[in-house]
């Protein structure tokens, strides 16, 4: 079926090739040149232009938007009023699941429709396959889900659980999850745990990585926490050998840690990152989320909060612990990076 | 090759049935008799007496212990007096690697060599295999390893990490980490990421198990938090489909996630769990090599501490909080279980 | 000066009575007629009709909110027709500051005045003070100053802070924190470090409350972790007293601190509370609002988690690791409240 | 009565001072000349050599060490030949609670006493007096009550708290606490907690010094979260003065904030702090004593891992963090400070 893509970044571009290779048809709109020619090369009829974008695709038009979360809102002003009637517009980014709830009430006043589908998968969705959490409307969902079939994994991705009954799409890797706002629930969540699991692994790699600690010298000083028992962290541990190991057998087997065995092989120092670590908005709302809840989250808040450390945001509360220390103990801060451990 | 398994448990016996099935003679020792019965069975030799087991195994004696980590010692106690230079004592539980280290020191002073294996795989490990984290001596680990082979996965389980150089131990599930408790600090670490991961897991899906909150009432008092949004909280998940539909595609699948699929079938509230929660110490090891290195843990420790508040072990803490919130706000606690979400 | 007051719990009442002690002439509202009677009988002029209360002051009118944050909104859409242009509306209770925005905008719209005053004190207030934590207007804070004045404690509280400049009102316990919703947002604030505050003492007290866990029994079991040095946990500790000594000369003497040792006199244990501990939302909108700029808050967070799951909400999260498990090693979980410390 | 004082530093002359104004004799040794100089000015018996100090005291001799706790092993190595049966010594410092045992055991060998004594005060106890927390035998506790009255701030410090018995030395501010181990025990749940309140402290500060967050741009690319409502984000907090009115009628009043707020005084940014925080120990061990108890502590070990992260020792956890991203989302690291908030 035809699909309208606005946004040919490093997911939509790829999620337009994996449709064209499924045979769907695909017309394109991005403001670069390059990724335009790129998408024609493979097959889409690719516009430089929004409104000759949509004198293209034919009526109820289906477009999907795979833009930054934070330029929906400006793309969806400039879109709005040259969409007719039974429209649809599906936000496939990683949008906050109320302004889903909100842009759906606006689209439906205009008699346009609008889907949220959070889309995991990254670069490795062209081959793998993208897991896809959808919200919205049953009837646009049933409308759009050969073109869910076509970029989700497929049923045999993986073998399927014992003891379950009929096939349902989860098991080919997409889901309507509920009305508008669902699947960008269920992605906030999902990139939630990501977090979580992304900082387990960090922080136990960076456990090992400082396994032979005691082979260092330490200060003896009172500003300097002794080091009782150097016998316990004579390790040389070889990273990339073991999380190649964990990937076998292990409890803690997982694509993440394909990758990480992957990132490690010939760079276990990891010396080409700084360790400025991003984050894109999932992992504050679901924790916004569970704090309306009144649920407890600290795995998941502590990870997005090492990711706010990591980008120096804890500086001026670290400056406050020094002054309350120089206040009461005399304390004089010992340069950065010192042998305290 | 010969081994002898002292603890024929969940663990134990599995992996005595996989080394038999596998062509390794096994001689075993419980002090369970329908243990015993059922490896004979499957063709060990199976003794109620450890100085009839160890007699029953050929020199050098190569005897692995399958037993809880609090009765090691007391079963080392028992066996050493029984053993003769150059036998091997190999630990495959969960003992705290500072115990192998002193271990190993005993045992050395009697001639003895002493292996610390980690290892992984629970339940499945029979037919999965297991994941072999070893410290010690590099020839015993030499010597022993026709039986570390038989009982990892084996080369094939994963797909290869690309760019890897030539084939290692470790893709075939199993390796050297290193010196005496060097297997059993990379299984602590191991572990210490698995409960991250479970809880990364567990408290996303319980936000999701909370999507409908905004159905219920709520108290309006100065005890209960107003839900600013309840429209923000209308959604009925589906949990089964979803954990189904993540491991399909999406960033967070993982073997545990599989569990955690199969676990929900047909129990979406797991209501046939009570949420009491052990740990079996490596977790609390981790956390406490962290700190002797001054690694931060915040995501591994977080989890570790949701266990012990599962377990009632804040208890006192918040009986302190409430009476200091009597003290300076005359606040009256609500009852347990209460509407404040 | 007169001001009117709209609620007589806990803090309105004491509130009124502080006034009037101060000289200044309060009318008040409340639908409880004993709460009324109490104001009456120290010289409030008391009325239950909120048209009356309102016909009662003069104009321009200030009257104070002191009601929950959940029926505000509710007051507000009672009072607001009743007022006339220049009037003065203040919320002195816990709202969110996003509220206050929010609200001072639909006043200003009426020619009506907004101001948001964060109250910390307590019951002990009546006699201490109170100290305001205030937002809005500046015309508007001038014009209520001496109230303000007369509710705070003043300035011979504390000593004064060596080096400071001339005196401002700070130093009396009342501060112009900045436009509208800044005294809440301050508050709120405030409140997130009174959690984190209360949560390390309530950590401290629980590890203390332990010491002698060396003298208990211990299962020996593959869920248990063994307890490896029971020789340094033999201490009886003497929690009145531990609390009463940090009073005097500590790094950690604070007025939480005073009340804790009061709480303990004669109950150490503190079996008289359940434990169970409500938050009143600052704490939530205090994270929220760090989420929203990226700043790293561990400790406040995690002081709000523990009341979360001192309510039992993270039972669901509990299952799902029991059942996780369960999956993958077979565990069976122990009973609540067993010995595994 | 007379002391022997081993160690001049910060805290060790300060308290040879205050007992010398009490009336006590004091004899010091330290290697420092200054040290040694200005304790004799003051009145003390001042000596270079630790055999010569040794001699000058009277038996049985009470021998206080005041050195950073990686010293004192080494101190009582060439200290214990030179005592006499029944001499006392005195571990003042900031020892662990496990070394306290253990030296307590070889010196009752030698005919030994030994003291653990936790001492909180800072810089400032020379005036205020120490909070004195105290471990060992009765006998010797009785024996040196004079020299902790006289440490101890006293009796008329702050208020009594209401309802309590007939008065105890906790109301002096110095406390028998237990047997061997029970002073630092103590201390060190005292440091814990200390840095708890200091870290809520500290991200209460930052939240509020990023106040006005909105009023500044930011990227609008997928690496950037939007702040959906700078509208929020509007603040210009002044700190010094926000920090001053807390320390009147407010719930969180204490007296590091009565430090904090004098720390701010003309440096409301801090700039001349780097923000590298140390940790001498305490919290460390309280976190690790937390977690052989089973008990959930935290809000400790997050103020304890923002120290850790302070000193960087985050970066490789935070590198495998960005490895991961770049595998499998193609994410590049944005530079470090960037405007992602």
């Amino acid at each position: 079926m035809q699909i309208g893509m606005v946004g040919l970044g490093r997911m939509g571009s790829n999620m337009v090739q994996r449709l064209l290779r499924k045979g769907h048809e695909c017309v394109v709109y991005d403001s670069h040149p390059d990724a335009l020619a790129k998408a024609k090369d493979q097959g889409a009829a690719a516009f430089a232009s929004l409104p000759d974008f949509v004198q293209a695709l034919a009526r109820p038009r289906a477009i999907w938007l795979m833009v930054p979360a934070a330029v929906v809102d400006g793309v969806l002003d400039t879109l709005l009023p040259l969409l007719d009637k039974d429209d649809i517009v599906i936000d496939g980014g990683n949008s906050s699941y109320h302004d889903d709830i909100r842009r759906a009430g606006t689209l439906a006043k205009a008699g346009l429709h609008y889907m949220d589908v959070g889309t995991s998968g990254g670069v490795a969705g062209l081959e793998r396959g993208y897991c896809l959490m959808i919200g919205g409307e049953a009837s646009t969902y049933r409308h759009l889900e050969p073109i869910f079939a076509a970029l989700a994994p497929g049923a045999d991705a993986v073998p399927r659980t014992v003891g379950r009954p009929a096939q349902t799409s989860a098991e080919s890797g997409y889901l309507h999850c509920g009305p508008h706002g669902a699947g960008h629930f269920v992605k906030m969540i999902h990139n939630g745990i990501e977090y979580g699991m992304m900082a387990a692994y960090a922080e136990g790699l960076n456990i090992l990585h400082k396994g032979n600690i005691g082979q260092q010298g330490r200060a003896a000083d009172a500003e300097t926490t002794p080091l009782r028992h150097p016998e316990h962290f004579q390790y040389d541990f070889d990273l990339p050998e073991i999380t190649e190991l964990w990937r076998r057998g292990s409890v803690i087997g997982s694509w993440l840690l394909d990758l990480t065995a992957q990132a490690l092989q010939g760079n276990p120092d990891l010396d080409d990152y700084t360790g400025h670590v991003s984050d894109s908005g999932e992992g504050r709302w679901a924790l916004a989320a569970a704090i309306d809840q009144g649920v407890p989250t600290p795995v998941l808040s502590a990870a997005l909060f090492s990711r706010f450390e990591s980008r120096g945001n804890a500086d001026y509360a670290n400056r406050v612990l020094s002054a309350m220390r120089k206040q009461f103990g005399g304390h004089v801060e010992k340069t950065k990076g010192g042998s305290t451990g």
